[in-house]
């Protein structure tokens, strides 16, 4: 088998948008004004046998009529067009084809499948490759390609790979990620998959330099002996992140009803997931958390872990959450003890690991001394932070935002820093916002952000067991 | 033994605070200007040997020298001092005290200990009834008082109960639970318990009509036996919601070092949920969404459930999530699936339960008719529907908010919101202003919403649980 040029896909020079329209509230539209607005940079054909002009440039009545190659066509059509549209650019010789139209086998009926089969037919035997139907496409930010719904894409590539059958999970998760300053290296919303499917999306990942973890989400696979090889080899060079859905009986119906995908047993897949190392997840919220945690953490991490919080009760629940997952929060040599006492206030704080310092950390002045203590005891491989971001004080928290990543930029040891929410209040904004600033500030230098410790651990434990499993492969 | 007489703890006429000062970044200091910028109304003296006045206020040199009847003593002094305080207070026969002060036997020095056993024989010996010591105190919103540190308490009292062992956990749950619009009756942080413990305020609760629903974090128990038979008791009435800290080896570790606990091996507390009915939970979240669930939705609910979204990948995670709790999600009869079809767009959505909408069900006109359609199927039990909040269509969306609870009222049948955060990032406030907004206005007008679709479902599973006790229990 040849190897898949996916430069037409993710970098094509030219792209004509099969149902363009001038009204943006239209698919057709949106999917034109998306990539017209956002600066693609290569030559755009807006193709609409009605229309003479989309926004000031000439329409096509069909692909054959533009005098120029196209690298791709968008197809946005009504479902029962699509057929004569894929053929016209089998005709023109268009090379690749994203068809975002919905109404294919996931309908069940009769016609839809028909129309599917044709198209994925006639892709075959022009060598012509479709990432579709019933999907968003692609998002190829450093070609500024994306037409998944909502503004604000940015342009910035990075090392986050996501492939889905869902486009509401795509255009979701790559939002959400944004915030938190993940940047993609491409998304991929790839529907029902009757061309290309989830084993080449996961090849081209395997094979990307720039991609160092991809995110998933799979309701079905069309070849899963092949699926089962790619993903087992993928797995070993970067972690894949993947949510299946349809594992449950009602789950496999609705499966079926979305992408005409077949489930398959909760057996097979837990197979699936202990044989290739994949970690599973579920829900965008997860997918996104490991997805920072590989990200900013290190391949091997020690197991000896201190927390560090102002409040008891926060210690109390690190440690039964680190518990099962088999990490120890050991103590504190005495010199490292009295380094640390000789920094706190004489009651209301408890020293030790876990190191309770009483009032949030981030009113004491000693932080980033306490903080280089604990990171500089050999007991210790990583260590937890637990802070608010205060109402009142918002200085001292700007200075943990500084004080951590370059504590952690000095001694190498890993930071995991857990900041909560401190009100769901919409009167409080500006707390949320500053929230939202310090963690993507954190994050962008190598510290992982999670929203709750519980989250913090749950991905914790899953990036030990992938690391397990990738050195067990290794030896 | 005399019922417990919690006038002075929580509806005090005059309180003492003992350690005042005029420096409100110290603890009494904080203390005493907490209750006087909430407007607490009854009388309000400050004790502090070193100070002539706090804030314009005479200062007494010890609380025997007040003129008046003190009912209560806020004792916020450093821990060497504790003694004679509360030797103080008994003299001047201060009816209940709280002490604030950490620094007794969660510290493991023997003069903590002894500390903490001299203060609860004078306790004792006088029938002075004590909260704390190494804890945040009482917030009793309809006396505005609160010495819980962090700006805003509201004086509005409502349906939830809160007593913990930790005053972190306290004060924290009772500001996110602010935010969503839950209101409480009391809300207690009891620290170490040696005086008045987890009993008596659980038996406060049991007893209090105002409250409907109990929220716990607890790491050990005084008296195993008695806890036991309040809880079982309190649980058939009304649900308690309980973080129990410390279930692991490390974590019981950290509970010694807290609040000086027995943690309890794992299957002890096993056996406690499920012979008594309390619904456990880990983290402040979970207690809080089960809080909001518990609240808002009736005493028996049946088990069969429509979901409504915009999006397929929604609808599978909502079977895959819903079938492992035994929620069934039935086909419609061919008259709803008709009714529903005439409004929908003719490709793009699978008309069936789940229902896919295709489109953000906020951008459809037909949005009303369409959730009446499925409320009214006699199929239905409850409907669980997600939406976003859309950055490009906020009038939609406020719609959403009206539409949802006005229906609910007509029909009698629960809903529940699903509502995510469309993104994370730090330049998008008002998107995440206008979701809080909503989600308030639900949650006041009975309609439960939770962040992710897993949080919704997990409350759901618990709650039916929870009910099943009862019933199992009344019968």
């Amino acid at each position: 088998m040849n190897p898949i040029d996916f430069q037409p896909i993710f970098d094509p020079r030219s792209i004509a948008i099969v149902g363009a329209s001038n009204d943006p509230t239209k698919f057709g539209g949106r999917t034109y004004f998306a990539l017209k607005d956002r600066d693609y940079d290569g030559k755009l054909y807006a193709v609409n046998p009605k229309a003479t002009d989309i926004d000031g440039e000439k329409a096509y009545a069909s692909v054959q009529e533009i005098p120029e190659d196209v690298d791709m066509a968008i197809v946005a059509v009504a479902a029962p067009f699509v057929v004569q549209a894929i053929a016209d650019c089998a005709a023109k010789r268009v090379r690749a084809v994203q068809i975002l139209t919905a109404g294919f086998s996931e309908t069940g009926s009769a016609e839809g499948v028909l129309w599917e089969n044709q198209i994925a037919d006639i892709a075959r035997d022009n060598g012509m490759r479709m990432v579709g139907p019933n999907c968003f496409g692609i998002y190829s930010p450093e070609n500024a390609l994306t037409v998944l719904p909502g503004p604000d894409f940015p342009k910035e590539s990075g090392p986050a790979g996501l492939m889905s059958q869902s486009g509401g999970f795509t255009s979701f998760t790559v939002r959400k990620a944004m915030g938190l300053g993940i940047r993609f290296s491409k998304a991929i919303s790839y529907g029902n998959a009757c061309d290309l499917n989830e084993c080449d999306y996961l090849g081209y990942f395997e094979a990307d330099e720039q991609t160092k973890v991809v995110g998933a989400y799979v309701e079905g696979v069309r070849d899963g002996r092949r699926f089962v090889e790619v993903a087992g080899k993928t797995s070993r060079k970067k972690p894949i992140i993947m949510w299946k859905g349809g594992l449950t009986g009602l789950g496999s119906r609705a499966v079926a009803s979305h992408t005409a995908s077949l489930g398959g047993s909760r057996q097979v897949w837990e197979g699936f997931f202990r044989q290739t190392g994949v970690v599973p997840a579920v829900g965008i919220d997860e997918v996104i958390d490991l997805m920072v945690g590989f990200l900013c953490l290190p391949d091997f991490m020690g197991r000896r872990v201190s927390v560090v919080s102002g409040g008891g009760a926060i210690t109390v629940a690190a440690s039964d959450a680190l518990d099962p997952i088999g990490l120890s929060i050991p103590p504190f040599s005495e010199e490292t003890r009295q380094a640390i006492s000789a920094l706190l206030p004489p009651s209301g704080n408890s020293v030790g690991n876990p190191l309770d310092t009483g009032p949030p950390i981030f009113l004491l002045p000693t932080v980033k001394p306490i903080l280089e203590a604990v990171a500089d005891s050999d007991a210790i491989d990583a260590v937890i932070v637990q802070h608010e971001v205060s109402a009142y004080m918002p200085a001292f928290v700007e200075e943990m935002a500084e004080v951590i990543p370059s504590i952690h930029d000095e001694c190498g040891k890993p930071f995991i820093v857990t900041l909560p929410e401190p009100t769901l209040s919409s009167d409080t904004m500006d707390i949320e916002e500053t929230r939202r600033r310090y963690r993507e500030s954190y994050i962008r230098r190598g510290v992982p952000v999670f929203d709750t410790l519980e989250r913090a651990v749950s991905v914790l434990g899953k990036i030990i067991r992938y690391n397990e499993f990738v050195s067990a492969r290794k030896q």
